[in-house]
């Protein structure tokens, strides 16, 4: 998916493709025009000054650290890494080489949720009291998938707690997690939850709550809702289209688009567009070093906090 | 309907109660402690001082003209009559005795068709240049009540005639009316039709439409929309109430209100404090002489558009 | 408000009235047409069969008691008190007596809201998984009214807790709160908070969350949203009326309406046909005995959590 | 705009560009890779088997007739030209040679009008009785364009003569057109209006009302909404996003997408593919012949009704 929107992207040529499954790469050069080449020879190459890592997660530390000592600009899929460790070895890598970085966290380019932030930001609901997240997805992964994921909150929760810190402008200070398996038993039997609600407390007293879910029936659903002392913003789900229906049974509409494709690809276009403009431009990355990191702690605390049944403060991990 | 609310209606009392079908003016007695009367004696009535003219529409010309001359304060129901001439001896009776008058075009009261009126006074929507109505019954009348009824225009499109004529604030000089018969063929028997639509224009060169329908077959659908040169100001369909269900077969929500005394209840409520206010205070009617004549006639062109198949000006009306 | 409503009940005569404030009493007497009586005179009266007390909170228990030995049917309001131990006495005096008993957890009479609970009671979401319910008042309360009020769960999210059992149909077996002082610094300093998230653990795993605030600048917002294996049920907020606007700046609606009395008065209407038809024809409680306890616990827990920043398991309470 | 959806839809290949403007086709030919010819070597260049016609008006007929008689396959804009003498030449072209037709009107590809159109054809709404268009363009044209045009009937509204018969499944027998200038004086000097209402008689009886403005100060408003014996079936205007403001002022949401490029772009890109599947698997046009010239004639008849001030039968054009 990203080396055919990268490929549209004003400003980027891809120049090479590397895939653990080669006929994986294949397809995608076919459709590029670009060469499909070793990752060594990919990260070597004096054709290539931006490395884009959208491999598998157990890969994202080396390669960063590849691409880093290489001296390539570095784009890395979200999550950096299950493991706090290897995020600090990948972003030391990345700080000792000098290179511009930015990790996949493509919702902060949704226009809607952007939206959201910017009242927060320009004050137009006042002083922010409460956040409301729900990020719910309509089918669950393969439970296998599950197995090696880091569980819900390093996997799929992640991007809500970067949108926490996003629009809140503030860090977390304490998260508190209850989850339960309702969706799918093989997914607790993988030793993760399916349904969850995490509640944050930021360093401004401001209240986050989180609910997730592997399956909603109704496909995907995507909100925020920014509580302040001025009024409320609000990033509502999307339609797939805008018909409806009225009978005497009422009022028939449309669904929310079925998942993240349908969902953020005007985000994927607006974050190339802004990795761009910050490869060019210089200045602070759109989503850089801090968010990488700060949002694994939250997602290790809130798994402690589950395993352990009590609210963890954030200075308790790393 | 109208005893009930006026005696919840601080500055009203109920003195006095007439009915042809004495029955049902026992009944309203029952509950409002007023005495049932004769016509005669309760507009001879010196504990009266205003009459509520509710009854069937061939006798409200007889009876304002009645009150007028005894000197009675009058409020009547829409339409005055199906005669413009008749229209005329009744408003000619009112002027002469110099007694405040008022008709029923409760519409203008609910607040949120108000607002539309307010939005394009107030200039919120620029010039005004078009004008949407649609007033569909969720069930029509019986047949024999359609039958004397006056057709369509009179009885029931007359209240969008009023509705162009107030959100406007321009005159009405031409009209073209199309209409069928597609709900009932036993109104088509009748003589009249149950679907019809009316293109109205404006002295000021304002453009409105009305579509009617005597039968929608989710509720009551009561909508007005204006449109001008700096936006859009819409009163939309009410809901029964606001929760609604997300499936996978996508979103459904609740019908309108089923009919005028769910939808309109608080615009009847807003009537008599209006007319209470214009009792009390003077001035110019919230609903007056004008408004009366002209929403006649232009009933008795759409009359004449439908049946001569042309547009029809409303000075070739009486 | 309750003696109006009252008074145009079907079933209901208001045979007399008692308040602290013998003027308030004299008020609602012109009105209603009933006596001020004493308190005493009142339970004693044989032309009362049921005693509706809707004083200050600190006077529920012991007028309940008085009501329940004189052999009259109860209705209190919420909450029964802010002791446990006072609930208890109160619920065995009405134990002893065998006299029906409601208390005033009105929201479960909203239709929005009822048919949420419907929805989940008759499958039509599949099995229930999240619970989202908010809660925000317009105005705080004045401070010294805070100090009585029991905080903010006693007072305030009793309500939601009511609404969370009444909806997910399982007890509530663990409370998890988190608060803040965000509106007015002097709640702080009555004791209480006046920003708070209450994350609930049912008896069969469902997950409910509540927010609540002392203040919504755009009015009374009351939500309820259920979420379960086949989609999700949701009450939004009521609009006042539904005229919008659209200009070059966007679509502009209105807000919800102000606060209970415009929210919530065909919930009241509701409350009191139910409990005339739980008078008349028997059967369980529309809002009993059990609901009264329950919420009295999880408030008492949800403030217990907050002081010690851990979650509390129900049982802990009482 | 066609040549980049084009390139990039399944099935077909740009083969050639040919453009008044040679500078244009450059651009062209420098993002698809397309080589730059003229006309008559595009249409007899053996590498050519369909001709996609996305010049002025003007141009269409001659354009047209001379694929046709090429053997190509003919994608033509609407409107095929300002005069029905010549439409019928260049149809007639089409029939003689036997080859595939399609006209541009890509509104039936839109997914929301089409649910319309699908919902009436499946009866869930029963039978048709009223349908409701409004199009208005977020801005009007050069005075010079509205020159050449052909007026806003053929111009603008053809689009919505085109849905009124793609919706109701019914030829329009007669036509009455109202109009004025509203937005610009120059309009009405070029002899054209900018705010037009007409009214459409089916043969079945439906009566269609559509209203068209030059200027609509919050963007491009699309909306269609049918009316029938089971209730109605509403394509609403789309939104820029989905994100909304609630203040004490009230509720504000989004506007509708600027212009045809933001709301129409997945319809060209049906429009293509269905133009695919006709021109690979035979069958019927997806916008044929007999709509390209229907509409013409209900466009011709709209100017005359405008110019006559009468209602006009669609058998007294051509």
């Amino acid at each position: 998916m990203h080396a055919g929107i990268l490929a549209a992207s004003p400003g980027f040529v891809v120049a090479g493709l590397a895939d653990a499954v080669p006929a994986a790469a294949e397809g995608v050069s076919a459709s590029t025009g670009a060469p499909v080449m070793s990752i060594e020879a990919l990260v070597a190459s004096s054709d290539v000054d931006t490395v884009a890592i959208c491999s598998s997660t157990d890969t994202h530390a080396d390669l960063t650290v590849a691409a880093a000592r290489a001296g390539k600009a570095v784009f890395c899929e979200k999550p950096l890494s299950l493991s706090l460790t290897e995020v600090d070895r990948a972003l030391a890598a990345v700080d000792a080489a000098g290179v511009p970085f930015m990790i996949g966290f493509n919702r902060r380019f949704d226009p809607a949720h952007r939206s959201v932030r910017d009242a927060v930001a320009e004050g137009d609901i006042g002083d922010l009291h409460l956040l409301r997240i729900t990020s719910r997805d309509p089918a669950p992964p393969p439970p296998e998938y599950v197995a090696g994921s880091g569980g819900i909150f390093l996997d799929m929760a992640i991007h809500d707690f970067d949108m926490a810190r996003y629009v809140a402008g503030s860090e977390v200070v304490e998260v508190y997690a209850r989850g339960a398996v309702r969706v799918d038993p093989r997914i607790g039997e993988a030793g993760d939850v399916d349904t969850a609600v995490t509640l944050l407390v930021h360093a401004d007293g401001t209240l986050t709550t989180i609910d997730n879910s592997r399956r909603a029936a109704y496909g995907y659903d995507q909100r925020i809702e920014a509580f302040g002392s001025g009024g409320m913003a609000v990033s509502d789900n999307a339609t797939t289209h805008d018909a409806w229906l009225l009978t005497e049974k009422g009022r028939t509409g449309q669904p929310p688009p079925y998942f993240f494709l349908e969902r953020y690809v005007e985000s994927y276009r607006h974050e190339w567009a802004q990795f761009h403009a910050y490869l060019v431009g210089g200045g602070s990355s759109p989503a850089g070093v801090d968010a990488a990191r700060a949002c694994t702690r939250i997602a290790l605390a809130a798994g402690r906090s589950l395993r352990e049944g009590r609210p963890v403060r954030i200075d308790e991990i790393g």
